[in-house]
């Protein structure tokens, strides 16, 4: 019998926020699929489901160079299905672990398609996004009552947030180192500045929660940072 | 010492949803305050959250009728931070539970920010909201690449639908059953109803994922039903 293919999201960065399902399924999972983008790095997904589960089966490296180039994306997805495939065709089940929630903004989905595609048995494990986790950390709501929230996962080429700003009540931020001092800029220009909170590196060790955005140095930005403005003040 | 107030988010519906820090913050709470519509009426949140946790300690049950008056909310709200704050000033710990996540569309937002604002040591626990559950359960992305997605509460009477529908990559719609029929002929007519799927009591034993809303007899729809929307097909 052909093995099953599970996606679990294992939260941004606390181990506690794995869900009590993801961490059952993890300990039984013949194989732990880990995504990274190069051999010699650390996954912080990895390391944040080691932290919450208390024991384990095989590890099964698959690789995503960060890359722009449709062929170079095509091939590491290709070889990484091939990868898993062999496990499930062995009778192993794989579960593939994401940062956050696996349908949201992950390398995962594509996986999964094509593998559901195939025909092979396939359960996802909800996970607790980063936005989510940021508004907890930093005592925001992220919608209230009937306000309505857009979440813009690379902010920094959306064309459209000047109109999203106009009309949603709450907006989060993803994304958002490359062209921060632009998205202040942004902000303060629609009179938001005060009213945005950036929350970086989400319930690690080092974690930030930054309430004046004017103060921020826009070079030490970190990747995994979130802002949340709201449109009805902190 | 005073005790600390936690807003626990137990997720949509399944008790393996849960985090890690929930279940164990809940197994700890010297009381679990639960809101309730009226006083005879079954806790969805809390059956959940005694579906995960091992051993508890009190319950404190918070009446928040549902009501649009003003002043019945808020009379209903004074009660339940004064029922909340007599166990806090006692030196108990309470952890206010809430389906999906504490940050989302939640009465415990109002509760926790009196709280907060009056001094109390506050938590918020992170959890699955029933959009990433549902999309987790339809097998299908809230988002992908750089894709943009809009959540909107209270579809029943967003005004903005026609212009979100036109702009944004994925929408979930959320409290549709009010005006499901008016919001399957906006579907139809932005072309999207074939993109949309809907999942109703979404983890619960009776689930219900539909791919045809035009097959779906508006009468019957849950008001816990989430429709995902996108305009790349499914």
């Amino acid at each position: 019998m052909k093995g099953k293919f599970y996606g679990v999201g294992v939260g941004p960065g606390d181990p506690g926020l794995l869900t009590i399902k993801a961490k059952r399924i993890l300990e039984a999972a013949d194989f732990i699929a880990v995504p990274k983008t190069a051999a010699d790095k650390e996954s912080l997904a990895l390391k944040i489901a080691l932290g919450a589960i208390e024991k384990r089966n095989g590890i099964l490296e698959l690789l995503f160079p960060m890359s722009y180039d449709g062929n170079t994306l095509g091939d590491s997805w290709n070889t990484a299905i091939l990868a898993v495939r062999k496990k499930l065709d062995e009778g192993s089940d794989v579960a593939f672990i994401t940062l956050g929630d696996p349908m949201v903004f992950s390398t995962f989905i594509y996986v999964y398609k094509e593998l559901k595609r195939q025909g092979y048995e396939t359960e996802v494990v909800p996970g607790i996004t980063s936005f989510c986790a940021s508004a907890a950390r930093a005592g925001v709501s992220l919608a209230e009552g009937s306000e309505t929230l857009a979440i813009i996962p690379s902010a920094y080429d959306c064309s459209e947030l000047d109109d999203i700003f106009d009309k949603f009540d709450n907006v989060v931020l993803m994304k958002i180192s490359r062209n921060f001092a632009r998205l202040v800029d942004k902000l303060e220009k629609h009179g938001l500045k005060e009213n945005s909170v950036m929350v970086s590196r989400c319930g690690c060790e080092d974690e930030r929660i930054e309430r004046e955005l004017g103060k921020v140095d826009p070079e030490n930005v970190h990747y995994m940072s979130t802002i949340i403005v709201k449109k009805k003040q902190l």
